[in-house]
């Protein structure tokens, strides 16, 4: 049990989320709170359309909200747009979000408006933008610490505690221009697939409330779908910015470690590092992923953090005709159909256009995916026990392999952090003697699943080993209920394929986005966004 | 015991050491060994006039082996010298060296002259070098993997082990135009910081034999010193390349991490990484130096191990003016006379230079060193334990934090990476508040020490920590008993200090070099050299 500060009585989980979740909601101006008669019937599965259609926001709102973040940067730099107006449009629409979805952790509006009046005042001053990201809103991940806000990552025991400075990764892009209003919720420990924790509770995908906006950084997918933010930051562990931004259609780049500042952020479990944990940018576009990516190492981070790199954002040229891997399955779960159609007609797509594409073998992924699995519990769950016993909180019911794990003395974990590094050297003698540019899988074996349901981050996680660079994309294919049958060939790799194969409800789906996953090197991530882009234009 | 691999008998540490050291001296061809009449006596301290005055060289010999790697790398890429000439001549040299200094661990004599054959075929056949360091003979410390040979580290458990095919780095090297002939002695698992073990035994500084040439990396260190090879490659996890070069007044680069390759190397603690082990060049000259650290990373190391970072060799632009701190003491141990005596004067001729200088406090440093040691010993001594107890080897005396060390959980390893961590960015915020270009400050507390009586390897060691770039140079001074005389004022900063300055005898170090160390940030090796070069022009 936690002590009260003030009165010295026990304060338990379940008091302490009460009370989060009521000041949160608190947080909100009355203004910005959805009259009762405008709120959509909880058996409203889409929501995404709602702030068009209820005639909650002025027209000027709804346009702002519509621009991307490259779109809305030339317009603030130029004063075309002021940054108090664009930034009150997102601080209603994130609230609108919150409301429909429960999205947010914490919201930090005053500040906001401030820091826009000063990018305001600053433009109108010197005619000129303050950096790169002049006056945007930028949402972040509950993990980045801000000053005077709780970075809870969905533990009660954190409720209360403050952050006393700013994230190394929030001051540099407050130094670039950025606005600050909310931070996005988050699964305990950032240790789960979806987005659901003993504080805040479930985070739901706005194109259907029913299935999940994936995890960990799903409140910032869920606020991105909803236009609540035009450019927010998650992390990534084992797909943990991959995974949200698949299940809701949207971008995201997971780099390698050293290219974003990681300072002064809340860990899951604060100090593992047999696999590194790195963060990046959700957006609505390749384009916005790329804007933040240059503006974030322009800022010099190896300056402000001492596991940043200094490498330079480089300009990439690339062959004109790729040799892209692609990996039709990962050994353990096939793709449900939706998944495995797109993947296939991307890849034709790819052929037709003159590239050349070969098949991966996917007899490495299992050992990846044990290893990360391992790594993931080597303190026995020690870090994450300790947080949850100090209010009583329970485990959620998803950690359960942290519940069961056997701590590594620091002899075996010097053993597996020698089996990791030969499968890295094996991964990357295979790579090169490929001669790929590029290795196309699923993200997810899914477009995404229903709340609770989520199984298997094998796609994502043998990369966060690998720490080789990656982007999610939306590839423009969604989800045909009249086309995306199950293959009567299909034959299951094993219970975990079998139950995603057979959970897969086409009229659950039907009109979802799918997202599909493009690998590429350790720190080549200029060159995957590059080929990305390639990639989008064949499938445009 | 381990079990005789022919007939099944147990076969005792000593056994194996014996056979190992018989081996060695019977791989070296009859017309390299040395004439008993012609053998300095035991009591000769300084060898390294041998070759010169013993008249066992040709004059030819001489010449090449007079030569550092920058000068002979035009001789042979422009077929001025032959491959083999060069490589006959530095094997030779080698094994004298050998016989005077006991500074080798393995010969491959025959792969040798193979190379160097092929090196002056392709050049005869094309006209052209096959890389940068065509046809020049290059000397590694044990570790370093070579098809064939063993890797024992000074473990006879490792004893009759040949390694299946060679490190990245040799791979890299032999691919840029290297000849292999020798690999070097190193301390029992290369954590002491002398070099002696119970398979080879001691090597001795060939400048005084009484003395140390340093640990680990210290069979390079007496061979460069004996010019029984112009360039050499060791390894660095709290000082085994600095120290080594510190010992016998020669020139080293620690890397930071993922500039040069590590895989496939043996380790003393395999596994370990919450301090990098990284590797380096030694040589007689801060050009060759450059000249190593430019070719390694020009054949793009990141492409052959997942460890290295795609970061180029760079140009540097140093300001006219520089600004370096100097650390006159560590605040755990003062240097002996001599050492501060090259300091001052060395901070007085860059002041007079017109560069700025400013003191920087050590308050960091104790931490620093402390974590490093916790380090080394995280895993209670296992993995050394375990070598040790195949054959029933003894521990050395050195090693005795090894023996009663506790091995620590994962969960209180992560508690260490958080202090580590947070250390390293404290240091960073200093380092840039102070805006320091570079670090000048002793490489060890004394010039070196008689053999057995080395101790505190904190002024390297807080550098593994911090991953920053640093180099080891000869400043030019000497040990003069004429001069350095303890100031009557000396006040010990602790036991250890009291030890080391009471120990420095001045008869004994009487013309031995001096060294010191410059460091610079983390991945800012070319800096750290051409603020080296600055300074050795000043010294000039």
């Amino acid at each position: 049990m936690a002590i009260s500060k003030t009165n010295g009585t026990p304060v338990s989980w379940k008091q302490l989320g009460e009370k989060k979740r009521q000041d949160l909601l608190s947080s909100i101006p009355k203004e910005w709170l959805i009259p009762a008669d405008l709120l959509p019937s909880e058996s409203q599965d889409d929501v995404t359309t709602w702030p068009e259609s209820s005639g909650w926001f002025t027209q000027e709102e709804l346009d702002i909200t519509s621009l991307t973040a490259a779109e809305l940067v030339p317009r603030l730099a130029s004063g075309q747009l002021k940054s108090e107006d664009v930034t009150k449009a997102f601080c209603k629409r994130a609230a609108a979000a919150h409301q429909l979805t429960n999205c947010l952790a914490e919201t930090c509006f005053d500040r906001a408006l401030t820091t826009a009046r000063e990018r305001d005042a600053y433009f109108a001053r010197t005619g000129k933008p303050v950096g790169p990201l002049h006056g945007l809103p930028i949402s972040l991940k509950d993990n980045f610490n801000l000053q005077g806000l709780d970075a809870t990552v969905g533990f009660a025991s954190h409720v209360g505690y403050p952050a006393k400075s700013d994230s190394a990764l929030a001051a540099l892009l407050e130094d670039a221009g950025a606005v600050f209003y909310v931070k996005t919720n988050v699964p305990t420990a950032m240790m789960i697939a979806e987005t659901v924790n003993n504080v805040f509770g479930r985070t739901m995908n706005p194109r259907n409330r029913q299935t999940t906006s994936g995890g960990s950084s799903g409140g910032e997918s869920a606020l991105i779908v909803m236009k609540g933010s035009p450019l927010g930051v998650g992390s990534d562990i084992g797909g943990s910015l991959r995974i949200p931004a698949a299940c809701t259609g949207i971008f995201t780049l997971r780099p390698s470690a050293g290219r974003f500042p990681v300072r002064n952020c809340r860990s899951g479990m604060p100090g593992q590092e047999a696999v590194a944990s790195v963060n990046g940018p959700l957006a609505s576009t390749l384009h916005d992923i790329e804007l933040y990516s240059k503006s974030v190492v322009d800022g010099k981070p190896w300056l402000r953090d001492p596991k940043c790199l200094p490498i330079p954002w480089r300009t990439v040229e690339l062959p004109t005709k790729l040799r892209i891997a692609v990996m039709w399955h990962d050994s353990m779960v096939k793709p449900t159909a939706p998944v495995a159609r797109a993947l296939r007609e991307t890849a034709r797509k790819l052929e037709a256009a003159g590239h050349e594409l070969i098949d991966w073998d996917p007899v490495d992924q299992k050992q990846g995916n044990d290893l990360l699995a391992r790594m993931f519990v080597a303190d026995g769950g020690i870090a994450i026990k300790k947080e949850l016993e100090r209010t009583g909180e329970p485990w959620r019911p998803e950690m359960e392999a942290y519940t069961v794990a056997k701590e590594l003395g620091t002899y075996e974990m010097w053993q597996m952090h020698l089996e990791r590094t030969e499968f890295q050297n094996r991964y990357l003698d295979r790579w090169n003697k490929a001669g790929i540019d590029a290795l196309l899988c699923p993200t997810i074996p899914f477009n995404t699943v229903k709340n609770g349901k989520f199984q298997h981050v094998g796609y994502t996680g043998v990369y966060n080993v690998l720490d080789y660079s990656a982007i999610s994309f939306a590839t423009g294919f969604s989800v045909d209920k009249n086309v995306d049958k199950t293959d009567p060939s299909y034959e299951p790799l094993g219970p975990i394929c079998k139950a995603i194969n057979e959970e897969f409800d086409a009229e659950t789906m039907h009109g979802l986005p799918i997202s599909l996953q493009l690998v590429a090197g350790r720190l080549e991530e200029e060159k995957v966004i590059a080929i990305g882009k390639r990639v989008l234009e064949v499938l445009a």
